[in-house]
Parts: C-alpha cells; structure tokens; sequence
C-alpha cells in the first residue's frame, strides 16, 4: 500500500523525465529581468486616459510584445451606462510655500497630484488650501493615491507629516492640466491557437508610480505573453489586454462582447502579483469555472497558507467580466491582494520594499502552471478493460512482497479514475498531487496505448 | 475594499430611510395588548372540542377578527384514518376529602380534571383514589395536564405535594361531565390578497389554562391577522385558522387538500410564542422549503442563538400538514418551544413566570419581519450590462482612495448578484446582512430603472 | 419528546419481538466451527495455480458448498489486457547449509518458497545465495510472503534472525517445482432467489500458509454461502467466487462481464475478516452504491470506531470489479485491512494471534446484517393521508401527558418519513436506529395495513 508521501516521491520521480522539461518556467533571472522593467515603467505619469498610457504600451511593445495592437475610443462614446471621460493631459502641477518652497511637484513624484485634477492657478490661505490637500494621518510617511474622474476638483496629495509641519501663509497653486476631447487608449494582443476558444488575460496601466498595484500586473503579464508566444504549440487562442481599469474593461466589452461570451474558456486579471509575501485568490462571481478550478489547485500546491477572498471583497475588472449578462468565467490570481498591505495605494508600494524579482517570478510561475493545466485539460480515458498489466510494459516492479511500490501505485491511480469523466486535475486532486506531476505519466502511458486523452 | 462590519454600517444607513417605515413592527404596547387578551382567555376552559373553544374564538374575533369564520363539524364525521369524537362538557368537578374540604375543583383550575373525564359519582379509599390522580414529582408544586381523549377514563391532576399529604379515609368524587353527539369547531379567517396563492398560518385553541402552550399562539396569531387586514397591499391570500391540535388540522386537511395543496406556498404553526427566553425553529418534514429558508434567515438575523430542533423533535400539527402525501411547506417559529421549557404542559406556564408582553412582542415581530419577506421575494435583475455609473446618480463617492465606502459597496454587491436568480433572501445572506435592509435599496434601484423586480 | 437515547429504547422493545428472530445471526460456536475449517485449510501450499487451490475448493466444497462448481481456464488464454500464466507446481524445495542442515524447506513453511519460483539445482556461495534470499528486518521473527508471478526467478523466504545468522560456506539449492502449460482454477456457486438480480460475493484462495489474508475470506464466505442456502427466501441470487487474486477477477470478469453488468446490484469482497481488533471498509470506485451505502450503516451500527479507507488504499479486486468501463458496485468489509496490521503478508500471521473464533463471527455477523438490509431495502409508504391513528390499534398510548412514549414515537417518526422515496436504510438513519431494529415495525404496521412495503 501507499501513503500521501509515496505519492510525493513517486510524482518527483517521474517529474525527473526530461519530457516534462519542455516548457521552462520563470526563474528569478526572468524576475530581475521583469523588475528592470517595472523600474523603467515607474516614473511614467499614468491615468485612465493619456499619454502615459500609450508611452507604457508603446514600452511593452517594444519589449516583449512586439503584435501589441493599440486602441483609441473617443471621449464621449457611451460604452453601456458609461461615457468615455475626457483625455486629461498634465503639463505641470505644484505649490510654493510662503517661503517660496515648491512642494507636491508632480515631476518629482506623480502621486502629488489627484488624477484628473482640473487646471487652477491661485493663491490660498493655509487654511483654505487644506480642503484640497489629502493625506493619511495612520501613515505619516506616505502619499496617497486619490482621483476624482467623474467629478471636476483638484487637489494635491502628500505625507501626513509634511503637511502638519506647513505653516499659515499664503500658498500659491499650479496646476496646468488640461480636460479634453481625446480618447481612451488600450493595448490588445491576440495570440492564436489551434481553436478560436480564447483564454483571456486582463491587466491595467492606468496607476501612477506604485509598484505592486500596478506595475506588477502589466509587467508578468508581458513576459507571460511573449512566453505563451514562444510555446510550440497552443491548444486555445490568448486574448491579453491592457486597459485602464473599470472604464476599459467596460469599454472593451461593449465592443466584443458577443465573441467574448461565445469563446473565452478561462481566464485571469493580472494584478497586485509583484511582492513575495503570499499568494491569494479571488474568485469570479460563480466561483466554479473553470478558472477557478484550475487557480485553486495551482496555489494550493503551490503554497497551501494561501489566502483564499470572498468576492465581496472583490475590486478590479472583474466587477465587470463577471457582471450579471456578462458572465465570463474570470477570476484573479494574484500575490498580496489590494487592499490587503499596508502600502496598498501610496507611495510606499515601491520597487524596494514591496515588488522584488522573487516576487515577481513567482507570480509568473503561478500564471505558468496555471495556463498549462488549463492547456492539458483532459478527460483521460483507459482503453483496456481491468487493470492493464503494467509490468510487461515495465511499469511494475515484478516482485511482489508487500505492494506495488510507490511510482506504479500511481499509475494505477490514474488509471482507475481515467474513465473519461475525470478531468486531469480531479484526477490530481483525488491522487494527493499537483497536476503538473502528471504530465509526464499520462504522456508514458497515452505511448503505450493505454490512455486515450 | 469593505467588512462586515461595514455591511453592516451601511444597511442601517439604508435603513434611516422614511421609505422602509412602511409596516410598522410589534412593540411592547402590542405586547401588552396581547397580555391582556391571554389573561382574559385564560380561565376559559377549552379542550378539543366544546363551549369554551367557540367562547375563545368569539372573543377572537370580537377583538381582532370580525371576519372569523367558526366551522362545525359533526361528531362521528371520518377523517381520513380518524373520526370527529364525541363533544364534551363540563358542569362541575371536585373532590371532598374525608374532612370535608372541596379539592381538585375544575372550577378553580380547569387542569384539576383529567381533559375528556367520564362522569362519575362515587365513594373511593385513598387507595382505590390513587390510580385516578396524576401528579409529577419532579415539579411538586405543579398541577399537571393530562388528557384521555380516545379512552374514557376518568380522573383529576393535583399538586404532587398536595397528594402525598392526602390522608386516609373515604374521598367522594364528584365529575359532572357529558360526552355527546355534537361537534367539533374551528375558526377560519380569509384575507385576501392579489394573487390566489396563499400563506397558511396555523394555531390551537384547544389548550385549558397554560400561557406559551397555548394561549400565546392564538393571540399572536390574532394580532398579525389583524396586522396583515391592515396592509395596504397583499401580494399573498392569507389562510388563518384556529384548531384544535391533531383532530382539527386532520379535519381541516380532510375538507381542503386539494385547493391547499394547490395554493399553499408557505405558511407556519403559530405555538409557544409568548415568552422571553429564546427563539426556536422546527423545520418542515422535507427542510428545504420557502417557509424554512425565509425563517431560518429572519431568526439569524433576529438572534443568531437561535434554537433550531430536527424534524424528530415535532410535536404540533406539522405531523399533519408535512405527513406523505399531504406535503404543505409549513414550518415552525416559536419562542421556546413545547417540551423544552419545565413549565410545559403544567399549571407553572402562565402568564406572569412565562409569558410576558416583551415575549409576545418579539414573537409577533418575528412572524411580522416573516411574512414581509415572503411578500417582498422576488429575483432582482439588474437591467445594464456592466456596473451601473452610480456616482452620476449621487449613488458613489465621487472622491476615490481606497474604495467605494461602504454604502456604496452594498448597492454594488446587490447589482453584482441581481442575475434574475438569485432570490432577494439568498442576495441578503450573500451580502451578509438582514433581508428588510434591502428592501429600500432595491426599491431605490428600482426608481433609477437599475433593477426589474 | 423524544430523545436519541429514547429511539434505542424503543428499537430495543420492538426488536424483542419473535417475529425478528426468524434469521438468526453468527454465534462464537460459529466463529469455532469456521476456526477449524481454517486450521484445516491451513498447511495446504495454495498459490494463484495449482493443486493447492483445486484441493482447498474441495474442502470447501464438502464441508459448505455441494453445489459449488470449479472451473479451469488454460495457461495462455487472452483475458484482457493479461494471459492466464502458466500452472506452478512445487514437489520440493529446501536450502542446505555447509553443515548439511534443511532450512527454508518447503514442507515445513510453505512461505519459504518464493512464490512462482523456476526449478533450480545447484550450490552457491553465502554471498551469492543472499541475492536469492527475502527477509524482513524490522521483523526479525517473521517469515514474509514474496512472489514473482510473472517475471522467472527464484528465491526462499526466511525469518531475519536465521538469514543474520547463516554462517559463509557453499549452500545447495534445491528447488523442484515446474512451471507447465496448465490451467488456472476458481470456484463459483450460485444460489437462486426470487428474481434475476445477483448480489455477488468474492473471495480469494492463491494465498498460502496466512491467517487474516487469506483464509478468513474463503471460511467466512463459505460459512456465508450456507446461510444463505438456508434462508427461507432470497430476493437476490447470489453468485459467490473463489478466485485467485487480480488474474482470477480479471479472468472471470473476461468470461461473464455483460451479465454481471446487466444482473450485479451490490456485492463486496469478503477478505482480511477474522481478526478482533477492528471492523474496516475500504468503498467502490465511485463510493455512493449500494453497497457503500447499506456496508457504511450497518459499520456504525456494529462499530462507530470502524475504520473507513479511501479508495487510494485498496488492493484487491476492487481494482477489477469497479474499474472504468467494468463499474461494478463492489465494496470491501473487513475486520483489520490488509497492509495495516503488523502481522499482514508473513508467517505472524496465523491462527493464534490474528484469527480468532470471535473475530470470525463478528465478521460474519456483519456480512449477515449486511445482506439481510438489502433483502430488505424497500421505500415504504404509508398508506393513509395524515398520521394514522395509532391508538385505536393498540400502538399508542392514550393517555396523553408529556408526549406519545418513546416505542410509538418511533413508529410515528417512521410514517413520517414513509414517503415513497426514503429507503428504509434512509428511514432507519434518519430516526438514527439499525435498520434492523425496524424490521419488526415496519412488519407490524405493514400487518395492520398503514405501510406498502
């Protein structure tokens, strides 16, 4: 007989065949390579709109996704109950102090301003100034990140402590910003299979300079598509897109919604996959796609403390892909979820204390397993009836004392579950391994006629 | 993102609203009313059949029912595996002791006498009178009620002190009582509603002089009868009946299968609701009705201690109206139930030890929150795809930093349920808050042309 | 009201009743009588051929079975993914030492023989001659059971301690076995019963000089067989097989699998079911049959410490019977379950310390209750709208205090939930009783007309 260590052994065993080295996975090389890029994307003045948005597509593209399509919706399309805002453009946007200081200078850290301020020069008291400066008096040493897209304002955002320390005098304001009709930009890869059935991936470019929440999800999901590009074969098509969040999700499915319902299988938001503190999970609405399925044995394996979210506390683009008509099978797969570390929208959300290239290559294996199981998805099915006599096919030890060993204990596991009604990974799961350890022996005995899949 | 905690927050922000003080709930003052109509029904002597059943439901309808309608049906009459007994009445019954004093007289309290006694006059030794007395001697201070209603016997219940403090001598038995053709009675009451499907509310009224068990059931009854004639609109038929327990419901059922089995979609037995102790739920036979699923919500939400009892644990007329074949979807709420108090079936469950205004209060705010939520079920549909822009109609804080703040966060976890599947009950314990704290979100929605009802 | 403890009482009352007794169970002078039929069967040198299986099904034949048949398959024929190996046949086999001393003969312990081992002559080395000798270090005094049926090789077993203690020196080999085109041999009775419908029973007897596994199955299922040949009326037909373990289920099922497919209802193996240390169950492939079912309650019912496998630890022809495309509905009862009892697969495990007289019966015992619930499996349904009245037939008491008695409350919870659909076995967990402590019930109220059986 056999316990769940022997089944470890045995799966490490045949994880050892060369055949299953065919698809590398992210090693922290590839994660330095993927924070080198987060830092040169960093100081990017990003929002929902604008040119920060179309210079860090044209940054991926250039890159590692060289088929990045880029998309323009003109402000003032309704997308469902929505409307395109307007384009908003900074020039410049800072404060000189009585004493003639500049402080919260956009150019020096974007987050000084609130998104989608609108243009002002003026003079205030200090008092008058402090209804339009925000900061987090828990968090003393870090900005905020604020916005006001739907509702003109402006506003400066700074530490806690500087603002305490700001003495009364006048304060002059400038913020040249400019709020006009433009459009929306979005970048749109799509990587054929040998179906039209799509997996898609969604991530966001529209935060400033933080790191984890959002350069993390832009990053992975690049080095994601150039490797899913490199793979020599791909069952289903890859749909990635990079949007601003909420209004270009809506807005990419208002104009694709139709080939969306009828041929995404699966898929994923990219975010908050940067640090190397956890991983966490967030299912989408239904909670049992096959998204979900296939993300919660991949954590589950690979770090069984991961933290699994209800979706109440939901808060990204599925909001949207899951909505009630809309109903795509999507879920998140993510590091340290939003909202749940204290950096989370600050400045503090950096690339020193929060993102590190373990982090990332993690976050990038994950996406990894997670892709390949839904490609190796099967109902595997043995073609003999009884159990097949593994040991003439060398299978089998052929002395038998007190059970068959703990690598042929597993293939005769598999193949009492291979009865065309498992899935792969049920089979897994029933089994006490990782799907991915399964791989080489499903392909061993698919050679020897034994499984049909 | 957002807690339960401010769930929780948000839905009584919702609450404050003037639209949700629609129905007005039970207060103490509707508890003491009820008080006092159970101490004017209290001497009343009732059995399951008899003047003091149809003296209880004319009182009944004098105070709260002018539409009640009292049924007679014969003795003798079959109904289904039973028949109608014979009526019985009372004139007098007592003991004398050899020293003359008048004890166990009915006219003191109606449990001295054995409910269904034969008349007998006779002469007995304190021996020969030993097998006529019931008493309980875990509870020497309690007159216990006992009943032979399908075996003439005849005999009186006392104080067990008192009985063991009986002296020799001959005692002379005085039971003035009548069996006779006449009939059984119950009271109906029709509230009609805009639809011909109905609600089936059950109490008994066959019950001498105890509180919980059962005066409190057909006062609280009476009072929601009241309250529901009162509604400004009823989507529901509203069937109110008061029985006497087994004999009644059987006979009841005999004469109403098929239109009950036809229009019944939920309803409850209305016992043991008076006192302060506790909630208690007794489910349907089969558990999984609309009447179990909305009761277990609204005692959860009431006292998450509730008291939830098995199907074994019956005792009321639930025997009937679930038996195989009859299949009604009806259910329990009580406050404590029969045979979990050890006042139950004795002189002790009365109205100052046991039943209080505040007990009835509560028990009929339980039953009002009820039946408003079978009334208000419905499978809301949001009516655009993708979230709806809530901040152009005030609905959101137009200022973004962390998240939607919490009243926001509810209204969009409602729309992100409102598949048109999900009933309005199962988006409430989704959402993890009560039902009735929706109702005025959803009618806001509603007004804003978000959701179909 | 009742209470669980008030159930036992009750199904204690109603199982005095003669009219349970008709079948009467496994007693300790059973266990006795099927001690003997081992320790007879014991030194007979069985293997998965040979004359040793023709000789153990002719004892078993004469002391249980007249009408058990044997049938013989040639060596070579194709069954499945396998062919029927070769016959083995040992005339003599020993080892001598350098001082001339027999050790590891044959005909002192038939389990010095590596099972299936080629004839050999010759004189070895110590050294040499270790790479043909099996022992067991953790258990020094223990002789194991190895075997190499389908790869040529030969070997001796012999306790640790004795191989430690083989002084250097040249030893002569002396194996005088054959390996021939012959036949493979298996038992099979069938016992009619009412209908077509088969439950089947399957044992094993390639198993040489062990106790627990395998000479229990064999005499309990013999034992089995004649009780069941006894039974005044079967519903089911039986087929029971005694089969050399894995070539033997495959090689039967190759022969009969469309009627077993079409005719099987339940049916488990019967091994590893004469220890007194514990009860197990070991589940079907899909583990929600029949058999899992009524094996699962009779367990708790016998022994709620019974130990409950999963299916990754089977080992015997379950691996056959439930295989894809095979399905049968094939559980496991056993008393201590092979490969989890120190003394599994070795010369320890004999008829002294492991197999006991009551060991034996209680695994009988089981298999009686067992076969007696599905004989009996039924959905009962009352047979009148609303509770019957009891009284009037004399099975409820009609004095009413405190609630019906204990034995009419289990009568009315079970018309409660004689519904048509519930099964008995459901019925008898949901009231939480044996099932058989409901056979005189449902009897008595079938008698009186309230149930269809």
């Amino acid at each position: 007989m056999h316990t769940a260590a022997d089944h470890a052994t045995a799966a490490a065993a045949v994880a050892a065949n060369p055949a299953t080295a065919a698809t590398p996975l992210a090693t922290l090389q590839d994660g330095q390579a993927m924070h080198a890029l987060a830092r040169r994307l960093w100081p990017i003045p990003r929002s929902i709109t604008g040119d920060g948005v179309r210079a860090t597509l044209a940054v991926l593209r250039e890159t590692c996704m060289p088929g990045l399509q880029v998309h323009e919706i003109p402000s003032g399309t309704a997308v469902f109950d929505w409307n395109i805002p307007r384009e908003w453009r900074v020039r410049e946007a800072y404060i000189l102090t009585p004493d003639g200081q500049r402080i919260c200078d956009h150019a020096v850290n974007n987050l000084h301003l609130l998104g989608y301020s609108v243009p002002v020069r003026t003079t205030l008291s200090r008092a008058a100034l402090d209804a339009h400066l925000h900061s987090l008096p828990d968090q003393p040493d870090a900005i905020p990140f604020v916005t006001s897209y739907y509702k003109e304002r402006w506003g400066f955002c700074l530490r806690h402590d500087q603002r305490e320390a700001l003495p009364d005098g006048d304060y002059q304001v400038v913020i040249d910003t400019e709020l006009f009709d433009g459009s929306l930009s979005y970048g749109e890869l799509l990587i054929p299979g040998e179906t039209t059935q799509e997996v898609l991936l969604s991530t966001y470019v529209c935060h400033p300079s933080m790191a984890n929440n959002e350069l993390s999800g832009p990053v992975v999901t690049s080095f994601l598509a150039a490797w899913l590009a490199a793979l020599p074969r791909r069952r289903y098509s890859y749909r990635i897109v990079f949007l601003p969040e909420t209004i270009g999700s809506i807005a990419y499915l208002s104009r694709h919604m139709e080939s969306l319902r009828r041929n995404v299988v699966a898929g994923y938001i990219v975010n908050c996959i940067g640090d190397d503190r956890a991983y966490s999970f967030l299912p989408s609405r239904r909670g049992d796609t096959l998204s979900d399925t296939v993300a919660r044995h991949v954590l589950q394996a690979t770090d069984p403390a991961y933290k699994s979210y209800s979706w109440l506390l939901r808060g990204s683009d599925e909001r949207q892909y899951c909505a009630p008509g809309v109903d795509l099978p999507i879920a998140s797969i993510m590091r340290s979820k939003y909202a749940e570390y204290p950096e989370y929208h600050t400045s503090l959300d950096d690339l020193e204390r929060v993102v590190t290239p373990a982090g990332l290559a993690g976050g990038l294996r994950v996406f990894q397993r997670t892709l390949m199981a839904i490609e190796r998805q099967c109902r595997p099915r043995v073609t003999v009836l009884c159990e097949p006599q593994l040991g003439k096919r060398g299978l089998y030890p052929t002395l038998s004392g007190r059970g068959p060993g703990q690598a042929a204990q597993l293939y005769l596991d598999v193949l009492s579950y291979a009865d065309g009604g498992h899935t792969l990974i049920e089979i897994a799961e029933l089994c006490g391994v990782p799907v991915w350890e399964l791989y080489p022996l499903v392909d061993r005995l698919a050679e020897h006629g034994l499984l049909a899949l």
